[in-house]
C-alpha cells in the first residue's frame, strides 16, 4: 500500500514531492485512496469541499471515530508528512479485522485537501471549509501562482465547486477525530519515544508582505535616487529572525517573488511571506508587531511602500482533554507533546473532540526530501492507532 | 515606423515590454526590421550569431559606417532602450536620402541579439559572439529559466546554431560603429542637453550567488537548529548596498529564486544575482571583495554554504578618441558623458572604432515601463545621428 504511493508526484531531480491540490499527482493520490478503500470493501466518497472519506460501517449511524490526515505536500516535501496518517488508518483497519474486531461505532478514514496551502496559500483549507472556518466564496476565489481560481480548478478536475462550505451534517456524525502524523521536530528523539500524544498546537499565522518600489536601471541610477524594495525585504527577513529569537518564538520567510526579476533592473516589487509561531500568543503578537514596525521604518529610509496583510491565523488549540486522557490510558507510558505545526486536527478540534498521535522523526527534518521515519517507529505508530481505534470504536 | 513597433511584446497589465530573444515577440521585431529595410530597398540579413543587418551600399566594399542598437528588452522594460537606436538608424537613412546625400562608404544598420541578457543571462551576447568575446560552445550551452539551450532555441526559431562565433570577416568590413541610445540616468537633465556624446562605459559585471541551507519545517524547527539560506541572502543584499555606498559604486540585487519557495518551509536554496558597477575598477573590485567576505562570514553564522561566481564582466571601455572628437566637431556644443550601463558599443569597441550618442531621459528611469523620452529629444537625436553619418560616410 505504502509502496504504491511512494513514486506519485516525486521529483526525479530533488527526490521531494510536489502533490499540489488537483494537479495530476494529487489526483493520482485520490485514485490511490479510493482503490485502497475498495480493496477493503470500504465505501469511499469525496465531500463537497474535496476531502476524501472511506467508511467501515454506516457513517449515518453517527458517533463515528475518524482517523486520517492529508495527501498533498509542500513543494519538494517529504514522503511522510500527511500520507503516514492516511496509510496508518488503512493499516489499523486491517489490523482490527485480522484480530476479529467488530466496531460498535462507524470507523472513518479521511484525507483533507490542501492541508499545506501549497497551491492556494491557505493551510488546512479542506478542514477549514468543512468546519465553516473560511467562507466558501472567499475560498472559491483563491488563486494559485498561475492565476487559476480554486472553483475553476475544482471544476476542471471534475468536482462541483457549488458544494464548497460548512458541512454541519457531516460533522455531527463524527464523535471523535484522531490524527496520526510524523513529528516535525526532534522532541521525541530527545525523549526516546517512538510515539507521543499531542496536547496542543501553538498559535501560528502567515502574513503576506508586499514591498513596492520603482523599477530602474541597475547601472545608471544613483543609489540616492533609488526606491529599491529588495532592500526593505532583506531588512524584514533579518528583523523577523531577530525579533523571534528575542521573543522565544519562530519566524520564517521561505517564499519570495520579485518583479521584474532581471539582473540589471532594480525591482518594482518584491513579495514575501512571513510564517510566525509561538507557544505563547502574546510573544507571537509581539514578534509580528515588531517586524511590522521595523519594516515600516526601513521602508521610509528606502523610499518604498509596504503592505503587510494576515493571510491566515490559527489561535492556540488545546486538544480534547478527556479524549487525550483516554489515549494515555490505552497507550500507557507515552509522552505528551505540544507542536508548532498546524494540522487539520487543529481545525477540527473546534467542532469535534480531537486528539493527535506523533511518530518519531530521527532528524527532525520535515518539509524536505530528507524527511524520514524509521519503519519500526511507523509500525509502532500504526499499532498505537489500532489500539486507540479498538478502544474507542469496538 | 515607430508606431508599428510600439505594441510588439508589450504586456497589457504592466505596459512593460517582454521581448526576449527568439520568443514570438522578438521574432516579430525581427520581421519588422526586415520590412523596414525592404521598404527602403536596403538588403537585410541575419548573421550566424542571430544579429540583424541592413545595408545601404555594398557591405563587401569595406570601411562601412554602421549604426544601430538592439530590439530585445529586460522583463517589463521600456519602449526606448534599444529600439530608439535602430529606429533612429532608419530615420537617418531617410533624412540623408531626402537631402540627396550619396554615401561614399557603405552604411549599415544593426540590431544585436540578447543585448540585455534577459533570456540567457549574458548581456551583449550577440556582440560578444561577433567579436569572439565569448566562446561559441559556451554560448550554445547557455540555458534560459525553463532549461532551453540557446542552440536548441535558435534551431527551433529557424536559425542554424552552427554559425555561432567570432566573425572576423564581417568585423573587418566595418570602419566605424556609432550607437544611439536613450540615456538611463539623469545626467543630461542636469546638463539641459537633449543629446550627448559617450566617452566611456564603467567597468561592470554580474555575479551569481548560490546560498545553500537545509529545507525544514518552519513551525517545528528551533531557530538554533536551522540552516536558513534566506538569512544569508538577505544579509548579502544589505551588505552590497552598504559596500557600494562606501566605495562610491553602485550594486544591485534585482533577481532572486528560492527553492522550494513554500510559506511554511525553510528554504533549501536561494539564488541571487549581484550587479555591480563603478567608474573606477579598483572601487568595483573592493565592493565585490567586501560583499564576498561579508557573505562568507554571515554564512558561517547561519550554517549555510555560499558559492559566488562571476557570470560576466566588462572592463572599462573608453570610446575611440579620434572618432569621439570628430562627432564633437560635427555636433558642436554637445556634452561628453560616461555611463554605468553596458552596451553593444562597449563590446564592439574592442574590434572597431566606436562611439555613442545619448538622448535625454527626463526622469532617468529605465528598465521600467515608465522609461520615457520626449519626441523633440528623439528627433534631436536622429538629427545628430544623421549629421554624424553624413560626415563619416558621405
Amino acid at each position: 500500500m505504502w509502496n504504491d504511493l511512494i513514486p506519485v508526484g516525486r521529483s526525479r531531480s530533488t527526490g521531494g514531492y510536489r502533490r499540489f491540490s488537483y494537479t495530476a499527482a494529487e489526483v493520482e493520490c485520490r485514485a490511490w485512496f479510493h482503490q485502497e478503500a475498495a480493496k477493503r470493501g470500504l465505501v469511499s466518497e469525496t465531500d463537497g469541499n474535496g476531502n476524501l472519506w472511506a467508511w467501515w460501517g454506516d457513517p449515518t449511524a453517527g458517533d463515528a471515530v475518524v482517523t486520517g490526515s492529508h495527501l498533498d505536500s509542500v513543494p519538494d516535501g517529504g514522503a511522510f508528512d500527511g500520507p503516514l496518517g492516511v496509510v496508518s488508518g488503512f493499516a489499523a483497519v486491517d489490523a482490527l479485522r485480522a484480530a476479529g474486531a467488530v466496531p460498535r461505532r462507524p470507523i472513518g478514514i479521511a484525507a483533507f485537501v490542501e492541508e499545506e496551502g501549497g497551491r492556494f496559500g491557505i493551510a488546512c483549507l479542506g478542514s477549514r471549509l468543512l468546519t465553516g472556518a473560511i467562507d466558501p466564496a472567499t475560498a472559491a476565489g483563491l488563486v494559485d501562482a498561475d492565476g487559476h481560481r480554486l472553483d475553476d480548478t475544482m471544476a476542471a478536475a471534475g468536482f462541483d465547486p457549488a458544494g464548497l462550505g460548512h458541512d454541519a451534517q457531516r460533522l455531527a456524525r463524527i464523535g471523535a477525530y484522531v490524527e496520526l502524523h510524523v513529528e516535525q521536530g526532534r522532541a521525541q528523539v530527545d525523549m526516546d519515544a517512538p510515539v507521543a500524544i499531542g496536547t496542543s498546537i501553538w498559535p501560528h499565522g502567515r502574513w503576506r508582505m508586499e514591498f513596492r518600489g520603482r523599477a530602474d536601471h541597475a547601472g545608471t541610477t544613483r543609489l540616492e535616487d533609488r526606491a529599491d524594495p529588495m532592500l526593505t525585504y532583506a531588512n524584514t527577513v533579518l528583523a523577523a529572525r531577530k525579533k523571534a529569537r528575542i521573543a522565544g518564538a519562530v519566524a520564517t520567510v521561505g517564499r519570495v517573488f520579485c518583479s521584474p526579476n532581471g539582473t540589471n533592473a532594480i525591482p518594482s516589487k518584491v513579495t514575501g511571506w512571513l510564517d510566525a509561531r509561538s507557544a505563547d500568543q502574546q510573544a507571537l503578537d509581539q514578534v509580528v508587531a515588531e517586524v511590522e514596525s521595523a519594516t515600516v521604518s526601513r521602508a521610509e529610509r528606502d523610499g518604498t511602500e509596504v503592505t503587510i496583510s494576515r493571510e491566515s491565523f490559527s489561535p492556540e488549540v488545546t486538544f480534547d482533554v478527556p479524549l487525550r486522557s483516554r489515549l494515555a490510558s490505552v497507550l500507557g507510558d507515552v509522552p505528551m507533546l505540544a507542536t508548532g505545526a498546524g494540522h487539520d486536527a487543529g481545525i477540527l478540534a473546534s467542532a469535534v473532540p480531537t486528539a493527535m498521535l506523533f511518530v518519531r522523526n530521527p532528524t527532525g527534518i520535515s518539509h524536505s526530501p530528507e524527511e524520514f521515519a524509521e519503519t519500526a517507529d511507523c509500525i509502532a505508530g500504526a499499532e498505537a492507532l489500532t489500539a486507540v481505534l479498538r478502544d474507542l470504536a469496538c
